[in-house]
């Protein structure tokens, strides 16, 4: 890497601008970081005004984060190639759609040393079906190493710079120190695990278990049984993960990318309330998204489905049986209060003694 | 043991009354149980009326358990060694106060290869101080072997038969198979382990991390927060065990006992809710208990000095910023708003890289 590390941020929205507030006081802070640092915002036009104008002259992201300064060292630009090229490090947080035509236009216009980080939690689906990291897709586009980041980190609430904790998974250990350096803040905690995978699979997959705990909260059956679907599901990811992703370690879940994320979706989150609302009111899940989300869709059930393709081809949907009738569930071919009977004999109530 | 597995329960409360529906179904389903399952039953008048007599006559505990039926073959007595005296399993569930006394009752009066199993949450206080667990306090008094169950099994829902988990923690194998026979339901799922006082310590540890998670609501900190304070308490639960009872696994975390009993606890359960007015109301723990808890005792704050005691002991306090900063604040040496602030620099969030 350069002597100062040059930072840009792929993405302007909720998160990347709450994202901008610790990164660009960190690049301020420390000298090990160019202070500069880029911003790639999609240019909109705001009561006749750029929006890149708008951060650049006042610092606040009127349109994603309203109320909320970012540094003056943040620095909007509108072309990406022209945010990018100076980057050692690539703090990509855009929708996960952009992500292939991003890396397109960026190709060939990095520096061939710099490194990614991912923020984007989702997933695209891969040529035929089953998941496609984020994090997979940079590499292969831009043939740099990418990192991740996921953890119980809603955005507005680390805006306001309530305590929270985040992971970063780095499969090479000596990125480790300038991205923890990056977005450590006092009230934003960083822990590195070398499990990139892991981490950011963790991010999707708790959004098909936050749709059983939304069932299960619309069925009224109670704490118990929410808590053990909300166990199983975590005894699911580590499977998951463990047959697709190998070689993860146990105490990764432990991070707040794993149990901590997975218990805020299953408590609050849309996915949650939007299960909750299938079961009680009996509509379907595409109603539901036009009437509660504005259209906008959940992120469970497509991630379900992806699932279950990659466990279909491995013949593996009876060792999980949550995420199997959870998919089931979602497409109408199992009613919701089948759920429970689909998990009574879960492989892991299966011991032999 | 003998031919046919005798089984008493020690306890008709809530949860003693819960299990033995699911007790007494197996033993009169299972051939290898004896159908008769005693039930030690402290005799109290109902409206002029025995309790005993009540139970076993109308097969309902109206006291404890009101609106449930008890298996037929589930009898009442009063006499705690004539309940007793013929079981080969003793299952321990009263409140843990009264051990001590009715192990002194038992010594001498029962099978010399019976084996016991406790139920009970929480622990006594060992002599000076720290925290003696309730299977160790048994097995000394009665020279036999204690299990443990411990999951997130809230009495009555268990009662009405909805779905959820449980686990076994059984030091010696060969007693795994016969226990989960017992307790095992297609409602009531057995995970046997053997780390028993894993298993044992979580279900007190759970509560000082629940009083956090209340201070967290009360401070209105929001989900992010409370995430990382329930991530860090687990931490420090497994950090505890390993400290205070080593050789325990790692996966006993992830078991019933472990994560699911404490994220019921932290979001549902009474020391969340008392913390949380805590904050709201200014009110001390103790005035709190009176009004909102009839007076009764919480677990939680009793918990952290005890094992505040255990880690001032061995210099470790700093090493449990959580444990040790909520112990504070429930005896008004911190306040609640100085939580965050203990735990920013956390041994979790101080690796080297």
């Amino acid at each position: 890497m350069a002597e100062k590390v040059n930072v840009c941020i792929v993405g302007s929205g909720n998160w990347g601008s709450a994202i901008a507030k610790i990164v660009g006081a960190n690049a301020a802070a420390l000298p090990e970081f160019e202070e500069r640092v880029t911003m790639f915002v999609y240019e909109e036009m705001i009561d006749g005004k750029k929006l890149t104008e708008i951060i650049n002259e006042t610092h606040e992201n009127v349109k994603y984060l309203k109320g909320h300064k970012l540094p003056t060292n943040v620095v909007a630009v509108p072309d990406l190639v022209e945010a990018a090229k100076n980057a050692d490090i690539l703090i990509f947080v855009v929708p996960h759609q952009f992500i292939p035509n991003f890396c397109k236009q960026l190709l060939g216009k990095i520096k061939p040393n710099a490194i990614a980080i991912s923020l984007i939690k989702g997933f695209d689906k891969a040529e035929g079906g089953g998941i496609d990291l984020i994090s997979h897709i940079i590499t292969r586009h831009l043939k740099i190493p990418c990192a991740v980041l996921m953890g119980a980190n809603l955005a507005n609430e680390v805006a306001e710079g309530n305590f929270c904790e985040t992971t970063i998974g780095c499969t090479d250990k000596k990125y480790g120190k300038v991205l923890r350096d990056l977005f450590q803040a006092n009230h934003f905690r960083v822990v590195v695990v070398e499990d990139a995978d892991a981490v950011e699979v963790c991010g999707a997959l708790k959004n098909i278990v936050a749709c059983g705990a939304g069932f299960v909260d619309g069925l009224k059956l109670g704490d118990n049984t929410k808590a053990a679907v909300i166990r199983l599901g975590l005894m699911e990811m580590i499977r998951f993960v463990d047959v697709f992703y190998p070689g993860s370690k146990l105490s990764t879940f432990f991070e707040s990318c794993g149990v901590a994320d997975l218990i805020t979706t299953c408590y609050g989150g849309r996915n949650r309330r939007v299960s909750e609302a299938f079961v009680t009111s009996g509509k379907t899940i595409e109603d539901l998204e036009k009437e509660m989300l504005n259209g906008q869709k959940l992120q469970g059930p497509p991630t379900a489905e992806e699932v279950n393709y990659m466990l279909k081809n491995k013949g593996l949907e009876d060792k999980f049986p949550l995420f199997t009738a959870i998919h089931k569930i979602c497409t109408n071919q199992l009613k919701p209060k089948d759920l429970i009977d689909c998990i009574r004999n879960h492989p892991e109530h299966m011991q032999t003694l």
